[in-house]
């Protein structure tokens, strides 16, 4: 099965090995050697020396962290949305009782950081800005540094939803001024789903210790008493620990550098290989072209259900389709993570067998 | 390793192997079949017909869905406690400002059902009653079918924290009336933790349907929906549940009834053996003691820090100190889920040879 969706990400042979080894003690030594290596792991990959906690959910629960850690209900903040998962923080400020602003910009267009920077200007009361570095749903990426240095200049929080970046996509939580980052396992870290990963820095601490949002579960206070001893404060998944240690090493063997580099590549050369076959890309601007998941415009006249149904059954090829209001428009394939250029050779080959069956005429061939 | 704490239990063999299985995709048919199974089976492990959901979390966060769910701050709820579990379920509902009154009952003794109708009976304001089953921090089991009896009596909402119960000791979530049942993964399931269940009764749907506690990451109507498509709302631990479709049909194939009885005759064994080393249990009426998990006083003079050590360094025995204010009084051996009479055995053996290592005079034989 080649799975080319934007997470969960196919996981390495050794790495699903790790998962197959037997409970521990979460409150016992081994645990503990293993939760201070991935912690100090992750800071390296994060490249923060802000704290870091490991949360058991998904990346959503760590979005929630995101917020109610940080602020009051009543709070004004102020959230860019360029798709389903900056939509996704808006609900989730929302249900929590914070005063939302949300910042729609077209979903096929990244941020425009001046528009962020005049609202800020315009309105001291906001006290923090959330968003999406790489927005999944679009396969969009933001320009991160000059949303966040528009943020700063006005001493506002800079909530970074980093789920599908981080680790593939060049992020530099403390060069940035990123005070909130979160992410989770099965993404660029090539685990399984069940972990959540979330870093703070001091200016955010200083918002916790103020934020009177209603929190148990994801409380960083409780999170960080526990870290000091090597535990978590609830039952972590043992298991997805267990391989986080295995793929954050290979990733640090390889280099962060390096990786970044291989997904510039391969985001490009998906695009290439899309484009060659006469589709277009939702993207409108390609320097804002993701590199971990590009999003094709469905082409008209083209069944999108029997396009994936046939990828899936007679190719083995595993893609998305558009989600929210793109959910009949665009599809999605995903080059992030475990993923070699031999894979992308082979969704891009069976895409191309399968268009002309479905009702897309490719381009006649140059002679 | 012999791991004997209430939580991660010990997995057996071909269910840890199915952990090491490749990703799929969460929003496609083979987890659609997947969840679908696993639920059906979980339904009738718990005895019931209501509904039934899957959340990526430990146990404390079905806890807090458990409240978040069901109440509106300023709500009035009884939580009765007999241990760092109740008082937990107790903080839960007070961080998201419910008016929680706690009974508090001696941590060695399970809940007067007596006392909660006549609370229930003077308060016709408290709107619902949380109790633990099993207090696993104590070894205490509660009498669960008198409890809900008198809660049900006054009709309030019975919610119920099964984390180390269902699965291990009988629990009928209809025939009882339990409104709310939880619990989670790693504990009589014998599948690694990251994943926790919730059943819903009708009743408590109708409590949900006017509840206002905010809530995104543990909102039932989001995963009710999602489940009704065969998907959760956000990425499951997709590997738990990998495990659970083993485990889960190991555990029916061998049938609920015969699970029940081993749980209740190892309860028996560990305490007889502990009891004959001339240890002392914690649980102050035997009939309240717990078939999952065994708390011992610590005997005086004895180094408990030490003899935790030694279990573990030189025997490979692991087992658990106390929690709270019980942390340095009391021991811990849990017997449950994935446990053999020879694991049990083994740890006994072990614990007779150390304990005169650590300052405890075993009895003399019987000559």
């Amino acid at each position: 099965m080649n799975l080319r969706i934007p997470g969960p990400t196919p996981v390495p042979p050794e790495v699903l090995q790790a998962m197959a080894k037997q409970m521990i003690n979460h409150r016992g030594p081994e645990f503990a050697e293993i939760i201070g290596d991935i912690t100090a792991r992750l800071k390296r990959l994060f490249q923060t020396e802000n704290d870091l906690y490991i949360l058991t959910s998904s990346g959503t629960g760590a979005m929630e962290a995101a917020v109610v850690n940080f602020f009051s209900p009543g709070d004004r903040v102020l959230v860019a949305s360029i798709g389903a998962f900056g939509d996704r923080f808006a609900a989730i400020a929302k249900a929590f009782g914070a005063e939302v602003e949300k910042l729609d910009f077209p979903w096929d267009s990244a941020v425009d950081p001046d528009i962020v920077e005049a609202r800020l200007k315009a309105d001291p009361s906001i006290k923090g800005v959330m968003v999406t570095h790489n927005e999944t749903s679009t396969g969009v990426t933001n320009d991160l540094p000059a949303i966040a240095a528009a943020i700063r200049k006005h001493d506002r929080l800079v909530v970074v939803d980093a789920i599908s970046s981080v680790g593939a996509i060049d992020l530099r939580t403390d060069e940035w001024g990123c005070d909130v980052v979160v992410t989770c396992s099965q993404k660029s870290w090539m685990a399984p789903p069940g972990l959540a990963m979330i870093s703070v820095s001091p200016r955010a601490w200083e918002a916790h210790a103020n934020a009177k949002m209603p929190r148990y579960y994801w409380d960083i206070s409780a999170a960080k008493r526990y870290l000091d001893i090597g535990q978590t404060p609830w039952t972590p998944a043992v298991s997805v620990f267990y391989a986080l240690q295995v793929s954050l090493a290979h990733i640090e063997e390889q280099g962060l550098a390096n990786i970044l580099r291989h997904h510039e590549e391969l985001g490009r050369y998906t695009r290439e290989g899309l484009k060659a076959m006469g589709l277009e890309l939702f993207v409108k601007d390609e320097r804002c072209a993701s590199n971990v998941v590009t999003a094709v415009k469905n082409p008209e006249g083209m069944d999108l259900k029997a396009f994936l149904r046939k990828l899936r059954v007679e190719h083995g090829v595993v893609l998305a389709a558009g989600q929210a209001k793109l959910s009949s428009s665009i599809f999605r394939i995903a080059h992030l993570g475990y993923v070699s250029k031999e894979d992308i050779d082979d969704a891009l080959s069976a895409i191309r067998i399968v268009l002309p069956q479905v009702g897309f005429s490719l381009p006649k061939a140059r002679v």
